[in-house]
């Protein structure tokens, strides 16, 4: 439903935030995984600075990100249109309009969602801004760490890519 | 839409959550401002402790809480189904099914969400966890503060009630 007349802060529409699309990943192949993704950062929009929110948009064939954990940073995500499957090590789940999953930080068990279906998928997703985190990915020689220049993506062992 | 099969950890159908209703307001005329909310803690039940969801519903009539600003906490409101009247000190704006609000901690601006229609309205509420947190409500004489047996809610010169 659109607002009937302009929202403003502290509402918000989401659809007047410019939608972000790319991605640090180092790779070709790691970045063609994420291409159809498209984050609204509503958090920024919003003044809030404590903890993330991004609207997401999945197109069909597109993950949420490569399968990952974090060190630190408790996830949430909640689904609101479409139907996404979520993997994990225990295997897939498949999470429609009104599910949601949490990802608690420092759980060693790598986790992303992926639009199977022939639709888009729009889900929020909330995480922590606490200091210390990093992700492991397991499925892929592919860690990051924070820096003073922003996130850095590097092999496993810390060397660079590329 | 309802899960093919049953969500599990990670993931979650808030519908297995039980519902909380109550509130710790002092007066009768403060809890039944609240008295048709009830709220499903999706953070407990996902094992996230670093910020709290919490998917919650409003009967008609019933607003998601007295008029209030927290002294650090940010707070983060999507609305999914409904439609709610958000309340601030500049007036009111309606948030419908897609839109959203967010109240960074430690701004002046009291806030809260009011169905003034004839049907449920349904929303996801984040807040961080960080400490030092505490709430004023400026329609009231009342302000909340933690404790270290819990939230203690008082008159604005610190008297408790009755």
């Amino acid at each position: 439903m659109e607002a009937k007349t302009p929202l403003h802060r502290p509402a918000l529409d989401p659809a007047t935030v410019t939608a972000r699309t790319g991605t640090g990943y180092p790779t070709d192949e790691m970045r063609k995984a994420v291409a159809g993704r498209a984050k609204r950062a509503l958090d920024d929009a919003l003044g809030l600075t404590t903890f993330g929110v991004n609207l997401t948009r999945l197109e069909p064939g597109t993950a949420s990100a490569l399968r990952h954990w974090h060190l630190r940073q408790d996830e949430f995500v909640y689904v609101l249109a479409g139907e996404l499957t979520l993997v994990t090590d225990e295997g897939e789940q498949v999470l429609g309009p009104g599910t949601c999953a949490g990802f608690p930080g420092g759980v060693p068990n790598g986790h992303h969602l992926v639009n199977r279906t022939s639709t888009f998928a729009l889900y929020l997703e909330v995480g922590d801004r606490l200091p210390g985190d990093g992700a492991e990915y397991p499925d892929h020689d592919l860690r990051v760490r924070p820096t003073s220049a922003g996130w850095r993506y590097t092999r496993r062992d810390g060397r660079p890519y590329g």
